[in-house]
């Protein structure tokens, strides 16, 4: 599929795109340039063929395709220096959470942005770094690739993640944005903040609620473990979407507040069931598997 | 351990209580008073020496131990039946996940007061119904029991939750309710809240949102496809304590929201991280296993 194919930062999602690309046998060298001493060990141990581009430099020319998996705080700097060194051969991908910021990096820069084309898999964990990569994790889900007028160039980085075993969405960045921040940065968010909550509480009270998180805060704990510096990247990055997100949960937390306040039971037990039919559409749109969840398994 | 016991109720809870009560042979007869059809022929399957109880009738005086696993807005009718036929040989506990509400409604009824130890196994899931229910569903799980003056019987309630794995706490129902509200209710509840944003959000935009959750929102979703009948049961009886915790919540939401929108790298980072640390220290306390999250299982 290409000859070279480079990826640039390799933790969960580089590591990743690296198992995938291996087992598809999507390029014939595969090259990875990280920086950290720790995460290259692993690297190392993942597969022997692995090439290391310690620099930026001139062999970034060969590469047909340069996968972008760092923090978004470090594409500006990245960006420039592949600018010295690409050419309209080269295309240029990434896998950032947030899209509208990325098109507005590399407006800025006529060369860049000719070959960059954003895209997001929707795929992740609460975990991080290499050793937590997997080559099925791209699969079956969603990869939203950005439109664009150069379809040769789109082509190939829609070949590219669906090989990986995405299923690819066409979207521009200010619908990607919108959608994502509901669907995704805000649930974060209201993770964090259950958490911070829960923390102030067994301040103020000097009672030990952590010890009894099974009843329902465990859950939004794994996902408020995840990548700090990634998170606020994305709060930052989508500040706009993500406050009109908070106003309409804000607007409707005290809503549902009076409800309670007012023991209003037949708007309450409306609330309660339209969640449950979202669910199940949910579990239609296959984007969670149905299997019960009991905290621990217990079968 | 007994001659008689019986279960009023019979859904996931319940028929776990059951299960459980079975497999460690904690009584000679176990009976069951179910008043759904359905949830009967589903129980029927379950273990042919159960015995069904029709009507809370004389039977009742048999007892040595009877157990409520109803939705709590049922309590008060069949207390009123159990007052009729039951002396101080009878023991009665429950399984409710808020216990103010419950001594209030036992501390006016003398008879009952004296043989009920209200407890709250902390076990679940977002799924209801017999067929779902586990002999392992309170396995190393807590079991909250309230205090009590009568050791015999407290002692015996105690033994039956540690037969069916439990690991049991000794509370008064005022710190119960109050913990619970933060590491169990307002979870729940702002998990309803965050689907119903979605929902709003679809209907305001337009944009099918939904498809694209796997991204956050899915496991929300899990939470919130909870019993809506036993969640109102819940909001509605720990109406002061759950509005103290949702203004805990609310005021650390303006605040995130405040530090977001003036872009506040340090404050951001502090909460994002306090949060890992609490992460870990749910996993440490076995509240929740360390197996990441991927949505599915990719391996």
């Amino acid at each position: 599929m290409f000859n070279n194919i480079l990826i640039i930062g390799c933790g969960l999602i580089g590591s990743s795109v690296l198992r995938g690309s291996f087992a598809k046998k999507i390029s014939k060298n595969i090259f990875v340039h990280e920086k950290s001493k720790k995460n290259i060990s692993v690297i190392k141990k993942i597969n022997k063929k692995t090439k290391f581009l310690n620099k930026l430099d001139g062999h970034i020319s060969k590469m047909d395709l340069i996968i972008l998996c760092t923090h978004m705080s470090q594409y500006s700097s990245i960006i420039k220096k592949l600018q010295k060194f690409t050419s309209f051969k080269n295309i240029i991908t990434d896998t950032s959470s947030t899209k509208s910021n990325i098109v507005n990096l590399i407006n800025r820069n006529k060369k860049i942005n000719d070959i960059f084309i954003p895209s997001h898999p929707i795929a992740g964990s609460e975990v991080s770094g290499p050793k937590h990569g997997n080559k099925n994790l791209f699969k079956n889900k969603w990869c939203i690739i950005l439109k664009n007028k150069n379809k040769i160039k789109l082509k190939k980085v829609e070949n590219f993640w669906n090989k990986l075993g995405s299923k690819v969405i066409f979207m521009n960045a200010v619908e990607h944005d919108k959608i994502f921040s509901i669907t995704s940065h805000l649930p974060h968010l209201i993770a964090y903040n259950l958490v911070k909550t829960a923390i102030d509480f067994q301040k103020k009270t000097k009672k030990n609620v952590i010890k009894y998180s099974a009843g329902g805060l465990r859950d939004f704990s794994r996902t408020a473990a995840s990548n700090e510096i990634m998170w606020r990247d994305i709060f930052f990055s989508n500040k706009d979407n993500i406050i009109q997100s908070i106003n309409i949960f804000l607007k409707n937390l005290n809503n549902f507040k009076k409800l309670i306040n007012k023991k209003n039971d037949k708007d309450i037990i409306k609330i309660l069931k339209s969640s449950k039919k979202v669910r199940k559409q949910i579990i239609d749109l296959k984007q969670d598997i149905s299997k019960p969840n009991f905290g621990r398994d217990i079968f």
